[in-house]
């Protein structure tokens, strides 16, 4: 049985910020990948996606200014974009596993599973390591109604041949909120069920009202209180049955699941080496060490603590290989960790939430700024735009930073800084800002 | 002869920033504009320029992408993107009079000339105040070669009927640039001349030449060491004569002298009042005061202290009126405000330039990141962009910051903060940035 120092299990971007650090401090390093190296984000998450919404920004910004002095007429070649994003894709499996090679990092295609507190058994090999990391993220969350089971699911749309003409999205998170707007751009007439009155509860809830209005005006048929209730697949497509009583049938030619992703611990032999989990995946400390078993870390989007979020792996990876190599040295800071969705406008925030800031007992007050009304986003013909800003004013504080707007994923980098380096607001406010920009609009968001 | 207690010659930015908290605290203010209130950047600079810009971004964004994603094809219609801009500039001045009225402001549209120390004429009336602030700005410098006299400027740029066919601006900076990369994307042909192979001085000279470059790649004819030696008028247009004898001549539809702008002070009776002044400007002291009549102030691009920024007449417009208010109370500390070059890619600076931080004899390094190779670029078709970053290492500290390239207006204001703020470079670089975006980027250019 071969012997590591560390064994790490998920080649995506929290298994190589665990792997690498720890390489580099000369430890023996194996890491284990189920199916290509580089992960989630830049196969089949942000990446892609992005590279999608390039298509769909270019329309959407052109098609805002016909009239306004721009003339004639762009449109999405969904073969030709998809086309360019998987160029981004493709190379990223032996990149990265060519990066970890010549960081010294032993690495092997396989399914592991744990077959003891430090033992790994990968297609009948079994490996040993002191210490353990278990990065192997989430996988969608599969619909539980009749003839939910098996229906498409991100990467399906993400590898979608041609565009259908009418799409349905049921979820109201990130992905049915991003894919719905890339789908709509591109020319489809697109539907998203979301089962309740609330989308993206991870957002301030005015500004996700907003988006929900913003969408809509896009032409995209939101339905809020909309649970689905079964799934047909029909000749020509899909019959999707919603509302609290079944009352209402959708037919589209392509329906998808993104009612939410669950830790891939499925066959990981997680009891088999006393590894607590629940709902959200592996129960993890500060330190992203297993609570039941302290050799074992877990890492990224499978540990049941902070948001899946590609830079919030990046850090839980640094902190856990801190760990390893200096027993209790760090902990993950999760103050001022920014999310985005990237939607047309793009909803982003950090910081706390006005319900966060109330149940804590703060004493704040929330500005509320139109950006819509404002020349950086007038010029582009944006109609939605708003910011709240949570201030702690006796505090000089800024407690929580909320926006929907274009640039507002640009902008949110701003108030990161600020609120995770906490930055008075008095010092922030005397700031000069370039004019004419998105970012100078903190002069009256504050 | 009506008495006040400030006299403010100018109703741009500059001399709103110190009309309005002198009236807020209760002081009888005077403000006086020749033309229209506003000033040049609402209505014939900032925001004029970015409006247009709107158009053209589209058009470039929409045909970067062609073949990546998109098909069809979008063109500036001139007539409709000039109307579009000129719905932002016609309610200003109308708009910012009433604004000044509801604060207790007397305004009056005239030519204002100082009669004495203490004491303004306007058409024929006279009104005397103990504090007068000058802040009437720039207007364009004459070319001064034959026939240079009296060309077409950027006002007549920006009034513009019909876009002609063939451009050719004379400069090399902001104006130049800028005008040469909204009129090449809305279908001109064009050409710009500098007088030597420096252009855009106020920034990074390795990024100047990048832009130079990408402005070169967008179709526009860069010319370098080129100085303009004669203009003529023709049937048709402008015959250009250039070079160092004067050995090219080329011909246009129309050109625009855009070699720089000179302090509008002819007939302002600066010496009836005793101020100094000279190439640059009105001579002031760090509290806005004139050098040499200290109850006479002078604010924004007229004064010869500070970069012409709509950002910088504000806050030397609030340390005026400070001073103004609590004697020596407040002077202008220009540390990292950043400067934008709108073009595409935008071209943006804060902090301390390379030649800068050498003559300090400051101990630092530059690291120099390629942004074109990047995804956040990558994904938008972009093929320039670079970021240069001044860091003095053991001192903790970001000296100053360079970057060309898609969104460098936005990622500007992160450095903006930090450098004026001074936040710990090893702050800056535990922050986490929200992920795809451009900001992000932060994490590999430090």
């Amino acid at each position: 049985m071969k012997k590591y120092d560390v064994i790490v299990v998920g080649g995506g971007p929290a298994g190589g910020a665990v792997a690498a650090p720890l390489a580099e401090a000369g430890r023996r390093v194996m890491l284990i990948e189920a199916r290509a190296f580089g992960g989630v984000c830049p196969l089949s998450g942000c990446n892609p996606k992005k590279a999608l919404m390039s298509g769909a920004e270019a329309v959407r910004a052109a098609s805002a200014m016909l009239g306004s002095g721009l003339s004639g007429r762009v449109s999405v070649d969904w073969a030709d974009l998809m086309r360019f994003k998987q160029s981004f894709v493709d190379p990223v499996p032996a990149k990265a596993r060519k990066a970890y090679g010549d960081k010294g990092i032993d690495t092997r295609i396989g399914s592991a599973r744990l077959v003891g507190p430090h033992e790994v058994a990968v297609d009948g090999e079994s490996f040993s390591a002191p210490h353990i990391c278990l990065c192997v993220g989430q996988k969608p969350s599969p619909l539980p109604v009749p003839g939910g089971e098996g229906m498409p699911v991100s990467d399906d749309f993400l590898s979608l041949k041609t565009l259908p003409r009418r799409i349905i999205f049921i979820g109201g998170g990130f992905i049915a909120f991003e894919f719905a707007h890339i789908a709509r751009q591109a020319g489809a007439e697109v539907t998203l069920l979301n089962r309740s009155d609330r989308v993206l509860r991870q957002f301030d809830p005015v500004l996700t009202q907003e988006l929900v209005e913003a969408s809509r005006a896009a032409g995209i048929d939101v339905r809020l209180n909309a649970p689905v209730q079964g799934v047909e697949q029909t000749a020509s497509g899909y019959r999707i049955i919603c509302g609290e009583r079944g009352e209402t049938a959708l037919k589209a030619d392509m329906a998808f699941n993104c009612t939410g992703r669950t830790a891939a611990i499925d066959g990981l032999g997680l009891d088999a080496a006393g590894v607590e989990y629940g709902q959200d995946g592996i129960a993890v400390n500060s330190r992203m060490q297993s609570v039941s078993n302290p050799d074992i870390y877990a890492v990224g989007d499978v540990a049941d603590q902070g948001p899946a979020l590609t830079p919030v792996a990046t850090i839980q990876g640094q902190v856990a290989a801190a760990n390893i190599l200096h027993p209790n040295s760090a902990q993950v800071d999760y103050t001022g960790i920014p999310g985005v969705c990237f939607t047309l406008p793009p909803l982003a925030g950090a910081g706390l939430l006005e319900s966060d800031a109330k149940q804590l007992g703060l004493d704040f007050t929330v500005r509320e700024t139109d950006l819509a009304g404002s020349f950086s986003w007038k010029r582009l013909n944006e109609r939605f735009g708003k910011a709240r800003i949570l201030i702690d004013e006796p505090g000089d504080r800024i407690l929580g930073a909320h926006i929907l707007g274009h640039n507002a994923e640009e902008i949110i980098n701003l108030f990161a800084l600020v609120i995770r380096q906490e930055i008075p607001l008095s010092r922030v406010k005397e700031t000069v800002w370039a004019y004419p920009t998105c970012g100078y609009e903190l002069k009256y968001m504050l």
